[in-house]
Order: structure tokens, then C-alpha cells, then sequence
């Protein structure tokens, strides 16, 4: 803990969307929190479920007051936050996208729009599975969207042993529950237009999520083939999985990768390796800050692995106060487990 | 048919509302008719389902050029449109809530604004089981709503013999599917907030249509006690359920009820009495145009009555088609069955 | 706590079906209890989630080695355990419907069999808001079942006050999730025949449950009418609502039942009285083990009252728990908020 | 039709299953067929819904009242049926697995038990847009899976242009609504274990369904490369999702196939080529009796296929009466549209 022992002091920022929902709700259970405010516009005034605050308009939050904030903001809107609040000095959560690319012009590729803050980035990438070391020394976190989460998780053992086929592509076939696409009411995320469907979207390499899992794979294993990736909306509330189906180079079997990827996260309290046949599905890690993987080694060249997050915990919250955790110095499951 | 047998040209206003969806899906087999339009300004431009029409805009639909219309448009926008068809000498069934009370009073305490056109007032009741005389002679039909046909349909028998007893309550407990609450995203139908929920609104007497319920009922028996309605949303789609519990008079037994209802039905093609013990479930009615009905004698005295409907069939387009065949002299089943 | 400090050693009877699933993820964060066992002959030698258990066949469970039994076995197979486990001076938590009702002649009656061991009977009803005193003092506790904790806490202010008019009937129309059902795959319980289903089941006064309310109500106001009880199968995984329908007596006033509820359960802390107007829905109970409780004044004499609670929770094994915390001199709410 | 314009008198062999109901149904509004009886040992007695009849035993079928009957069974039931069926002159059309795989080794090797029957094959496959011209000119079918159904009719467009590089796998990622599961209660389709959940099963190889899938796709392109196939199960009553992933020869380009897909499903009253952008769903097809795909060129090579149907539908019993409509020679699309 910090040295005076006290706790630390923090304001969300868009707490009452599904991800500051989550979060708030995490943080009113941590030890070393003080949770100073949370804000919302539509929902100002209104209680600040399970603690005794109300929210309070983006125009009221008073920075001096913390020492951290959670940035649960929608893109553009966050990054001229994250830069006033480095300014005084606090640590950064941002939970929104306008990190996570690491030049401006991914940004402005992806996103369809020039970034806010330029001068931010690079900023180090929040998956602390993959990207601890830089994590701890950063007062400024980008906390990865979801489904690269879900993603990188999955391949992170075959990437760091060169395992994948350069030119064969990675397919990933992803699935999504409604909470991913945001609280605010659109005619997609109608309970009468979800009930009973199931629906693909922003398929192949069109959805911006590519370009960030393609930047954080390829500094990992720089000869990847092609990322083809294709979301659906899946009819429940919370929950994320990512099929995954890659073709291994001649001198890997896919019998092995069992034993990788156990390795791999022997000592990662936070990613499940399933023992073999047993497939990952949405109820192990639902309400949970983990993210739980299984391999089907189809033939030897072939290898397909389901991994799966709470989209809203190990895919937003949840590993928002993972990284938190790292930069303050806490046991980095405080809260989570 | 009519003389000439041409086929009825029909209009429909808001036609891309969940109502206007199934009334437009039911005209579309509907052999006597001819959709001419589907009105819509949200979707103006997009196919209107099962025809090879597009969405046109509400000013761009032509009134001359058809027989009839039919108004799934929000209340107070509907009557204006209804006193203009009526006035050009077209037939008008109208689902909005704008002609279901009788007077501008009773439309002012329960929607808390003047009528749009009070000259317009009384409307016949568009509910063929208890008011067919009346819709036949009628060039301009106000459709019921969905709980009322729902719950007066469950009582009728007993209002019809003066079984119940006066100044008992008669409570109604009533659940609807999502799409009673209109296909405009709002934040209580997003998928979320419904998922896994079940939650009452407009308890007591507050829902605006315990004032059209009451209209109908006292018209048949006017010494009943008070209307307790509490409707609550269910987590599906479509189907609603009225259940209702009343006292009866002591020289009736609710023994005896299940043949008062199945001889005041015997010759109603869309309401169904299900045998004794056998329960009325959503599943009787869903994508049907029917209603089913269910009697449980609790006690000699205490009647429990489940009446279910697909609310957006016989309790709004549906039960629009079969005014509209009444009115037309059509088989009233016509598209129906 | 115990003189010792020692850890309760705690042993499960049916920890497997979906009361016994909650009731071991509840026990294993109680920081005074051990568990040493989970019987389950279905699921036997598989995990027991949340703990480094394997689920035992119920012929090896040692009684010798725990303290303390819960049982959530069906009805009939639990009461020879429970009178096994009192003989052998272990504190027993029974969730079956075995011991809930106070004589021989009810429980044939209700479940039409005799009662396997008479001797038992009568068992302190283990609904601590109502009978806290008698739970305290007793080693064997009828843990209540899921309706009658819904219904009772719902009515207890009135009855206690003697507030509702004799003669008139108590209507209460109860939804619940279908983990009521139990675990054992049955057609009522196929996913397809829920999905998109809503249908009442037991009507009237047909439900077992029936017995076990009116036992207890009446104990508190012997001058109540007739209970009318509808359950119904709600298609979402947990949670139940009781929406009961009272009539008061003339010298009553529902707006006044407000201040009466708050004040009857203002130190009850699982127990929420919600502030007028708001309704209580599954949402502010599921996964908690409280109840809320939201109350609508019709009229003067007519009060409307929703009460919810997590079936699996309140409505069974938090309930356990806070049975058992009491008997142990434990916080009542350790390992429950 | 017939000569004698006599209506075809037909009975079905498991009537009760979720494949069986459909069936059921779809004959009752077929012109020129009478059922004559429909079996079912679990729900005997019972009344066959939308007709007037009542399930029988199996044992009480006769076949000798019918010109055609329908094998809704299990597989290893169904054969010997059939080949009693067809010895008596009757036209069979085989839901199950059976027939399917052409010879008893595939059959072995898949259903892991000797074939049945196994003079019987092999017969022609029920897939109308592959195969119309030999099932026309035999008395016997053995009707598509689902998963195969839709997974075919995604790929056959390319299959037949040999566009697909030989040596690249062809990626299934599958999901199928509860109704696949079959009727009989069993763990995994309880309501509460599908509910807000997501599940692989049967991964990579291991479905029954590979054979079927490998043994059509090779006789129109034997050059293909390893087919990996994972099915999940949605949480959804019914519907049916393909997504296919595949890489096309250096002389094809993605952009091409929209109009290739277009071309060859022209004629196709049951195959629905979306429009480019559009994105097949669920909801395209559920309670229809057609296949939508929608196509995705994510690069020149790679290709995105999107293909579902209603697996109850165009997936089992409304391709089953294609089939029955091809070989009486009736229009194809007879009672299916």
C-alpha cells in the first residue's frame, strides 16, 4: 500500500454507462479506495449504486480532489480529460479508445476522425498479461476494449513462440452480449430486435477493433498472415467469446499447445486454461474479472482455441482496476477474485 | 364482397411500428385488399416488409387514393388524420388511443390533454365479441388496446350475467411482451434492462387504460366495484396476460362458469375457452390472432380468470383486420385464421 | 463466535441442484465455516464450484466429521437425515419442504404422503424477520420455501397490526424464475417450452406452498380470509415476485402503510422497504439474499404490495445461512451482503 | 399431381419432436396431402396440434392406409421403418441420420454402431438445389441435416466453380438454436443452464454432422482442403447460423462472388442471396422454410460466408416437404411459402 496508508482517492468518469456501472461497483468493494465521485449527464443526481453518492455532471467533477480517475467516456470526449487530469499530476485509466492506437494516424484511420490529443500517445497498452512491466511505470493507462482482450488472450502463447504459419490468416469469429454496444438506447440494442436473434456486424476487417488487436499481435509476432474478425450480437446481457482458428508452422503440433498455454499462464491468476475437452463458454467467467480459454487441436496444423471475458469485467472494469491495481502498487487481484 | 368485387385499397399510417409491422404482414394475405401505402417517417424510403412497397413519408401519403386507412400512429396525432379520412368518405379503423373513450373529458383526465377532435367523439368500441353491432354500421372504428381487449374479454361472460359482486374489487395482474412499449429505443426496452428482469409500472390505477377498461365494463354492468390493474413488462417479445381474480355474487358458483363461457364464446371464431384444468399460457396465442381463455373456481365465491392474447394481434392489428372485415362484410376471419 | 474459534464444520445434502449450487458458494466465502462435504449422487466425483471439493455419493457423507448439516434433498428423503443428524447432536438446516409444516396431518395433506418422521415435527419456521426468538434457541431449523418467504414478508406489518378486513380474500399472483423448478431435467423446464413462454402453473389454491403460508400468516392474524394463490413460470433463470392484493379494514388508511413497513423492517438488513413509487423488480434482488418490498395505495382500503427475492437466496440458501448464523451467535448477515 | 387427383395420404413417424411439430404443421396446410396419422409413444393419446387427430403408439401406425410417410425418429430407429416402408411400395422421406451417409462404414465410423440397414444405401440426398434432379426419380430420401443444409448451400456456389485453393481449410464456426437439441429433457437444454449463456460442443471434428458435410462437399470439389467445423448452442429456440471462412484460388476474387452467389441461386425460391453489405441473421429466417447468405470479401483471397436457415425448417421438416413435393411432382414450393 502507499506509504501513508491512505486510501486512495478517485472520480469515474462516466459511471453510469455499462463499463462505469461495473466499475463503480468493483471500486465501492476495494480496501484502498475512496471513491470521490462519478459522473454522469443523463443520470446526474440519481444514486451511485451501492454507495451512498450521487452522480454529478461532467461539468462538476473536481479533479483536485483525487488521485486517480477512471475515464468511462466516449472516444474523442475522453482523451482531452486524460490530458488535463496527467497535467495535475493524477494517474489515468481510460477506458475508452483513444489510447489504445499508438499514432495518431492509426487513429484517425480506424476512428474517421483526427485524435484529440495527439501529444498522449503512445501510451503503454493495459493488458497486463502481455504488458506489465511497462504498465507499473506508467501514470497513464490506454485499458484495452474487449474483444482485444478476448483476442490476444487467445493467441498470446502461439505468438510469442512463433507458432502461427505466416500468410495463413487468423479467423476469429467473435461473439458479443448487448452490454458491449453501449447503455444509451439505439434501435440494434432493442429488446424486441435482439430477442431471439443472433446477428453478425462490422464483418471481416471492418470493425475498429481490428486495428488494435492487429497493432498489439504483430509487435508480438511481426509475420502474422491476414486478421479476419467478424463480431455478432449474441441475445444476452453480459459476456464475450472469441473463436479462434489458426494453421501452426510444420514443426509445431497442436497436440502441445495444451501444455503452452498452461505454461503460459501458470502464474496469470486472472486467465483459466480449461484441462482439454472441456470447451469455455460464457458461465465460467460471467460477473467475473477472468478470462477462460480452451484449445481443440483439430489436426495437427490446426489449432482452435474459444476464449471468453466478461465483457464488461476482464473486458473493461475488471481490467481497468487490474491496472490500477499495478500502478498503485496493490496485490493486482485486489477487488477482483 | 363489395358490388363491384375490385379490391379494397388500403392505407396504413405508421406503418413501421410493431403494430404497423403485423397489421401490414396481415394485409399483405389479406385477398380483398390492396396495400396502396405504408406510411413512415423513421424508415421512409425502406421496404415495408412482404410487399414491394417502400416506407413513404406521412405527407406524402395520398388519401384519394384509397378506400381505407388504418392509424397505428401516437396518440393525438391519430385523431386529426382520422378526421380527415373521414371527411373525404373513407373507412377509418384507427389504433391509436385518440376514439377509445367517449368523451373529450374522460380523453383529457387519462391522457392529460384536450382532444385533438372532439367532434369525432363517441366512436364505436372496436371489440367484435362485445360490440359487433355497432362496428358493421360504423364507417370510423376506435380499436381497443391491448390490456383492455385482453381483460374485457375475460370478463364479458360474467358482466354479460351480473355475476360479480358489487363492491368487490376486480383485480387485474396483467404482464406484456416488449413490443407493447412501441419500437422507439427507449431506456426500459433496452435489451439489458429487460434481460433476466420483470418489473411492474403504472401500478394501481395510473396505466391510461383502466379508463378505457372501466368505460366498457360499467357500460355492461354498472355495479361494479373498482378496477385494480397493475401491468407488469415480461422479458419476451410479444404475449400479453390479464389475470384476474373476482368475487361473485352468492347465487352464482364458480364451479359453474366454465359452461357460461363456453356458451357466450361457442360461436366466437377468435376467442378460445380452454378446457377445465388446462391453463392459458402466451404460448396459445403468440402470432395468432386469437384469445384464449382459462377458469380456476378457487372457492365457490372466488373466481380466477387468465385471459391471453399476442398484444399485438387480436389486442391491436388483428383484431384492426377483423373490424375492418366487419366493416366491409367480409368473413370476419378473413386473414385471421 | 464460538468458544473455541474453531471453524464450523459444515456438511452439504444435495449440494448440486441449484439451492445446493448457491448454499456452497455462500458457505465457502463464510469465514467461520469449513466445508467438509457436498453430497450429490448425480454429479458425484466432479468439482464442487468455488471450492477444492468433489462431490461425494450421499452414502459417504460422515456425519461425524461436521458440526452442522444443511439439506437441500427433496421432500420426504430429507427428514430421516435430518433426524439422523439431530440424534447425533449436529445443528440441522433443513431446505426441504420436510419440516415446514407443523403437523403430521398437514404434510399429508399438502403433499399427500405421511410424513416420514412425525417425531420431528413441530420445527421452529426458520424466517428470521417472523421467528428470530424460536430460531435462535432451536438445533433444527424448516428452512421456509421460496413463495412463503416472498408472501409473508410482504404481509407481515399488516398482519401484525391486524390491519387487513376479515373476510376478504388475500390474492397473491407469484412469478418465478425456473431454477425454481430444481436441476432434474423435466419438460417443463426444456429451454424451448420457456423461451418466449409465460404460463401459471398450480392454480387457486392448488400449490403446496398454499399450506405453508396460511400456517404462518394465520398464526400472526387468525382472522384472515381466503389465500388465492397463482404461481407463474417466468422465463429468466432466477428471481420471484409475490404481487399480493389486500383489502384493509375501515379504520386503515393504505397511504399510512408506507411508514408502517419502514418502520416494521427498519432493522432488518435484509429486508428493503423502496421509497413510494419506486417498484420493486427481480433486478434489485437477484443475486442478493434480501427482499424488497414496494407498496402501492390503490384506495384507501385497497393496497397493492410487490414483494421480490432471489428464489436461490433469500427464498433458500441465504436464508440458510442467516438460519444458521443466528443458531451459531454468528453476525445474522456474515457471508450474505 | 396425382392422376386421380386423389390427395396424397401421408403419415409421420414421430410427430411430437420439435422437427415432427413442424412437420405436423406445414402438412396440415398442404392442398393436396392428407395426414392420416402421426406417432408418438411419449405424448400418445394427446391431441396433434392444428389438426383433429391424436398422436398414436408407433406400434398402431399402419401403413398400409398411407402413399407416403415421413421419418421423424432417431437414428438407428428409423432405418428399419423405412425399409418396411418402401417394401410395401410407400414414398419415404427420412428425417434422420440414417440415410444420409452413402455407405454403412461412413455410417460406422460416425455413428459408432453398425448400420441398420444397410441394403438400403445409398440414397439420394434430400438437398434440392444440389441434387433436385435424382431425388425427382426416387421413392426414397434421406433428408439433410440441419448444420449440413446450411452449410452447404453456403459453399455450393463456390464448389461447383472450383474457387476454393485446394489444401486451405474450410471454417465452420456454427450455432444452432435449442430446438436442434431435440425434445427430450436433457441437462444441457434446461432452461436455466442455455439461459445467458453461449456454448461450443462437439468441436473441430468430432460432430456427426463432418461426414455428412465432407461426403456432399467432395463429390462436387474433391480438391478441398480439411473441413474444421465447431458448433454452439444459442440461446434461442430456433435458427440456425454458418459462418464460413474460406480461401479462394489466386484467379478468383471475392468481389466476384456476390454474383456468382447471385446467379446460381436465381432460380432458387428457397435460397435468399442478400444484398451486398446486408448481413444474414436469424431473424431473416426463423418460421420461414428458406436459406439466407449473405457474402463478405474481406481481401481478394479470403472470403466471408454467412448462411442461416430454421433448423427446424429448411434445416429438417420444410425441406422434407420440398422433397415430398419434388417426387409427387407437385410445385416444389408448395405449403413452404
Amino acid at each position: 500500500m502507499t506509504e501513508d496508508q491512505q486510501p486512495i482517492r478517485v472520480g469515474v468518469y462516466g459511471g453510469a454507462g455499462y463499463a462505469g456501472l461495473d466499475l463503480v461497483e468493483i471500486l465501492a468493494k476495494h480496501p484502498q479506495v475512496t471513491l470521490v465521485f462519478a459522473t454522469s449527464d443523463t443520470y446526474g443526481g440519481q444514486a451511485v449504486p451501492g454507495t451512498n453518492l450521487r452522480y454529478i455532471p461532467f461539468a462538476e467533477a473536481d479533479m483536485d480532489a483525487v488521485d486517480a480517475v477512471f475515464l468511462a467516456l466516449p472516444h474523442k470526449a475522453s482523451a482531452p480529460v486524460a490530458a488535463k487530469a496527467l497535467a495535475k499530476g493524477l494517474k489515468v485509466l481510460d477506458l475508452s479508445a483513444d489510447l489504445r492506437l499508438n499514432t495518431p494516424e492509426a487513429y484517425e484511420k480506424w476512428y474517421g476522425t483526427p485524435h484529440p490529443n495527439p501529444e498522449l500517445l503512445p501510451v503503454p497498452y493495459g493488458l497486463p498479461e502481455i504488458n506489465r512491466a511497462n504498465i507499473v511505470k506508467s501514470p497513464i493507462i490506454a485499458v484495452p476494449g474487449c474483444y482485444p482482450t478476448t483476442t490476444i488472450l487467445g493467441l498470446y502463447p502461439l505468438l510469442c513462440s512463433g507458432a502461427i504459419e505466416p500468410g495463413t490468416p487468423i479467423i476469429v469469429d467473435a461473439k458479443s452480449g448487448v452490454s458491449g454496444a453501449g447503455r444509451e438506447p439505439k434501435p440494434n440494442t432493442h429488446f424486441v430486435e435482439v430477442f431471439g436473434n443472433f446477428s453478425p456486424y462490422s464483418p471481416g476487417r471492418s470493425h475498429r477493433h481490428v486495428g488494435e488487436i492487429e497493432q498489439e499481435i504483430t509487435k508480438i509476432d511481426p509475420n502474422l498472415g491476414t486478421l479476419i474478425f467478424t463480431p455478432h450480437l449474441l441475445p444476452v446481457d453480459r459476456g464475450l467469446m472469441a473463436s479462434i482458428y489458426v494453421t501452426l508452422k510444420a514443426d509445431f503440433d497442436s497436440a502441445d499447445m495444451q501444455a503452452l498455454y498452461e505454461q503460459t499462464y501458470t502464474h496469470e491468476p486472472l486467465v483459466n486454461v480449461l484441462p482439454p475437452k472441456e470447451q469455455a463458454t460464457l458461465r465460467h467467467v460471467v460477473r467475473t474479472n477472468a478470462c477462460a480459454i480452451s484449445l481443440t487441436p483439430v489436426s495437427p496444423r490446426y489449432l482452435h482455441i474459444t476464449s471468453v471475458t466478461d465483457n464488461l469485467r476482464k473486458g473493461a472494469s475488471g481490467q481497468a482496476v487490474q491496472d490500477f491495481n499495478l500502478i498503485f502498487g496493490f496485490e493486482e487481484i485486489t477487488a477482483l477474485l
